[in-house]
């Protein structure tokens, strides 16, 4: 064998969306491509915004000497104090360049994190549904994963999460807007969650950190605002430029830590150390230049509004059972059938391709991606509607 | 304790590096910038060949529909197939698209493979003196490093090697040229090690693969030429553009298996699967795309070897001990004092900055890195001098 035990298993695990996958490919190629309509990844069509594509040129048409060379593992001084006086702005919190790792994306921040602070066998809570590259992450730095459900709003139930966390809970990452609900915690409960942890912390003598990924912090809807979590002092953001920016290939991300972590230094010197020895070295010197004034733009939210509620009130009035999303760019309707693989099968035959739920740790329901051409919403239409019909669901 | 004490441990492992790193940082301060001459980093001054500096300005005024978007794991096809082309002319050996894993550069490529080939416990042999992060790349996947010494011209010895092997060899890095010493192998010695390899494997009924570390690859003078490693059909390349195209910071990087590697598919589907799950996700798209069309472009090498001249000659004049590097830019004099830590602090009063030799695992030498500003190496000078005289060299 000449892969690892534990990477061949992962593998496996994960063979039925890489079959599923390579489907959707052969349905492209014996219907073609703009016959097929592909909801089924997190990869935004939009185009970075102009403010960006502008930055980029004016990089490239005048270098500056040293512009590619390495800089401290940390990123440059001027990127992270950048981000810092964004995140003030946005959180109150008063974080330096002190408090900031450029990484690439905010799956090199997750990484880097779990590495810094995870024992082996040492636990970290997530709620499904939730992104389930987190399980490989935990299981790179030998934390296990404690997968608790969210009620029906896709939201924490506290008393499940009280009664989970033990001596050996070392974090909980939350993720909101979350990939795949669109759920948006509000401030109330981000309240409830932090004095939880703290009483937790202090009933164990512990640190339990408050991991909270904010790749989508910014796609968020109907007025609606992000309530920092940085109430609670072991919090750490980690978050990218993928979404905001839509820069999902160029791997651009970043760690926050709260500044009054306790041992705050150690664990930025443990971070920025973790950059380095898991091969990251630094995240990508043009695009940390190329990001360093853009700290304030995002694409257009309300373009993607647009299509969320294009798609919402289509997909309810064919009688899905929708919770309404209110963020990132994803839904996550009911499965009308139990086994959800076999009703992502039924609109694979319609030509419309989703990820079923259990791809999210939650079995039953399926997700819908729609940062896509609005044709590709549109050509959807019709297969979730036959679908519908098929399930009698109006 | 807020980080884990693996990594804590590790840290205070390599804390007197950092305490020297500080140390050089304050003579800097105190003496100014250009009166401290820092030979102590691998971070080259030259700048990326005037090639790159068009690509990079031609995509970024020339924006192409979704260019900054993900791509598959392994990147893109044309990028790979590129890469595939150039080694394929340069070995001999006939890669293609499926051979090629775009990587964040050569620690995300050796990080890559380490996790796809590692069962905990296993054994990577590695040769002293050598780049030390391998320890870190290592551990990070559960290896065990054997470390082994070599001979005084930094080649390796085959009897140790030979004894060394054990059923639990999972693979060798090698790192021609070398980084800390310039020392290249010669074909000879390639085609020895391999024959070495393959006889251990069918000895134990594994696969022992042979991991090359090409980072330095093109850097290499005198006319000479840097053997291909393929041979052995279990050997694997990392590589990077940090050198040849001097992009460090960019995080461009490639790993190439050989077509002939027993389960070559499930191999590369491992590689791809880690490349992912370690939170690389891809190389930065925008450099993939830089560099697609400049695999036969490198910096100016005769620049390096000028500089090599320049140091190498003052230093053997001076009368220390040191073996004449065939590439990269480096050299990797014998500490006139048992303690390189002591000897280079000697250096350090001088205001001259280089490395200890137990930084790359061999204690009894330091390191000299020559990829700086002539200014920086005419200035070093005096210090070498001076210091030579203190021990008495000539």
């Amino acid at each position: 064998m000449s892969i690892s035990n534990n990477v061949q298993r992962r593998m496996v695990e994960g063979s039925w969306i890489r079959k599923m996958f390579e489907e959707g490919t052969l349905l492209k190629q014996r219907y073609g491509e703009e016959n097929v309509y592909d909801l089924s990844l997190g990869n935004p069509v939009m185009e970075p915004p102009p403010e960006f594509v502008q930055e980029l040129k004016q990089l490239a048409t005048n270098p500056s000497p040293g512009m590619h060379r390495y800089m401290g593992n940390a990123g440059y001084p001027e990127t992270r104090a950048a981000v810092a006086e964004q995140l003030c702005l946005e959180t109150g919190v008063k974080l330096t360049v002190n408090d900031i790792v450029m990484t690439c994306g905010a799956a090199g921040a997750a990484n880097v994190v779990l590495k810094t602070i995870l024992n082996p066998g040492e636990e970290i809570i997530l709620l499904a549904p939730y992104f389930m590259e987190y399980d490989n992450y935990i299981d790179n730095h030998e934390g296990i994963p404690k997968v608790l459900p969210t009620d029906e709003q896709f939201m924490p139930k506290l008393d499940t999460l009280e009664a989970a966390i033990t001596a050996k809970t070392k974090g909980i990452i939350i993720n909101s807007p979350n990939n795949p609900t669109g759920a948006v915690y509000d401030e109330d409960l981000i309240h409830h969650l932090v004095d939880l942890l703290i009483k937790k912390e202090e009933q164990y003598g512990t640190q339990i950190f408050l991991i909270s990924d904010e790749a989508y912090r910014k796609i968020i809807y109907d007025g609606l605002k992000c309530p920092p979590i940085l109430h609670h002092r072991h919090s750490i953001i980690v978050t990218s430029h993928s979404k905001d920016l839509a820069l999902p290939g160029e791997r651009i991300g970043y760690i926050a830590v709260h500044p009054e972590c306790s041992q705050q230094a150690e664990l930025m010197s443990g971070l920025i150390f973790c950059n380095r020895a898991l091969g990251y070295v630094n995240a990508p010197a043009l695009m940390q230049q190329a990001v360093r004034n853009l700290q304030h733009v995002t694409v257009s939210v309300a373009e993607y509004q647009r299509k969320r509620d294009f798609l919402y009130n289509h997909l309810i009035e064919m009688g899905y059972s929708v919770v309404k999303p209110r963020g990132a760019f994803y839904m996550f309707p009911k499965s009308p059938q139990e086994d959800d693989v076999a009703f992502v099968r039924e609109l694979q035959q319609c030509n419309v391709l989703v990820v079923p739920g259990r791809g999210f740790g939650a079995p039953g329901y399926f997700r819908v991606s729609y940062c896509v051409h609005d044709r590709t919403l549109e050509g959807s239409i019709d297969g979730f509607k036959k679908t519908a019909q098929k399930f009698n669901l109006c």
